[in-house]
């Protein structure tokens, strides 16, 4: 640090902050069961949502939409695009493993009294292209920067936020007359919960195992194929 | 939170440590400049690495890479990558908009004494495809999200992280023997710092500002075209 530069803004962090920000990160989860009826307070989801507009962008672009929903028949709407897409998924799968998928709770749009629907205008002139020149898929990066930033400010605030993906996304536009210049990126159930689960579900139930973190790293070029 | 249930897990946050968490996400900053020449301990790298790959993943199917690239060789290749694919970013300027976008600075590939290659299998079987039925991109999504864990729990360790994206993804594939089916996301620089600028840098010089968050909201429907 800087001498004399001593604020908020640039002052190193203790241990007990720095301590803080790894346990949001380690105890945040996927969140499907247990959201409790009781709404957030509108403030508490605007802090929320500012910790999600804080996020990198590319060309400081800001590409992120945030569409808030409440209504309980735009949620019906949602959840029934959610069971067709489900279905599918079902069909796809045979013997022990579909039986094992179907027990599986895989959302909760109809319990958390707040759905958010984070969306991306990857097309927007805003940041006048830099960074996206050779990657423009950066737009759309921003945008899941500023999910994770969400969802950690969220676990720190003892909400559950789980993002359900099984959804047709022309069906979900549909549903919340968004453009089809718009990307829907993330679909999430957000809400107070009675509790933070100690593993994944997905861990819990047995559908998938956590991958050591040691096999996933290489030194100055990717693995020679063989090696995982 | 449940009666009787108070452990690091499960238990809430302290005012601290949320306002910690709060702390990171706000002073996080995309760093260009300023990298010192002191590499970071293999120990600290590491717990970066955990943080990143404690991110939520579709299915658990932790679908992320990290290539640590430290030798000067191979980060010398990707600044020529950089090079060239800037050249013809700046070409694609005019008048003042280019003579701006000359002044920024805009990696950090040689001062930062170690870059982090965050790449994503998107086709791995792990995770057994679910949710990705519908929404496939979810796997590259889920390395977005290890890559903001990381950005924040370095910006609490007081280590600057800058995103280069001006890159073209083929000539990064060559320069790191990633096989074409693995996508490169993100190219990181990454090391010790001597400080975090309170601006975005890329409003600090002009290039684009940041957008109030209220427009950005809307409830149980996108806005109706003529609304930003």
């Amino acid at each position: 640090m800087v001498e004399g530069v001593v604020n908020n803004e640039t002052s190193e962090f203790s241990d007990q902050e720095r301590e803080a920000v790894y346990r949001a990160i380690t105890t945040r989860r996927d969140v499907r069961r247990g959201f409790l009826a009781r709404p957030m307070p509108d403030a508490l989801l605007q802090k929320l949502l500012a910790a999600a507009h804080s996020a990198p962008s590319v060309g400081l672009m800001q590409p992120s939409r945030f569409i808030v929903v409440r209504d309980l028949k735009v949620r019906r709407a949602v959840h029934d695009i959610f069971e067709r897409a489900n279905a599918q998924a079902i069909a796809s799968y045979n013997g022990d493993q579909r039986d094992q998928y179907m027990a599986l709770k895989l959302e909760g749009i109809l319990e958390a009294p707040q759905n958010l629907c984070i969306v991306c205008d990857s097309n927007s002139s805003r940041g006048h292209k830099l960074g996206r020149h050779t990657m423009p898929e950066t737009a759309l990066y921003s945008t899941i920067c500023a999910i994770q930033n969400l969802w950690l400010a969220a676990r720190a605030e003892g909400i559950g936020v789980g993002w359900v993906s099984i959804l047709d996304p022309d069906r979900l536009r549909d549903a919340l007359n968004i453009p089809s210049h718009i990307v829907p990126v993330a679909y999430l159930c957000i809400g107070y919960v009675d509790q933070f689960a100690k593993e994944p579900d997905l861990e819990r139930y047995g559908w998938e195992k956590r991958v050591p973190l040691e096999t996933l790293i290489s030194y100055d070029r990717y693995p020679a194929e063989g090696k995982e």
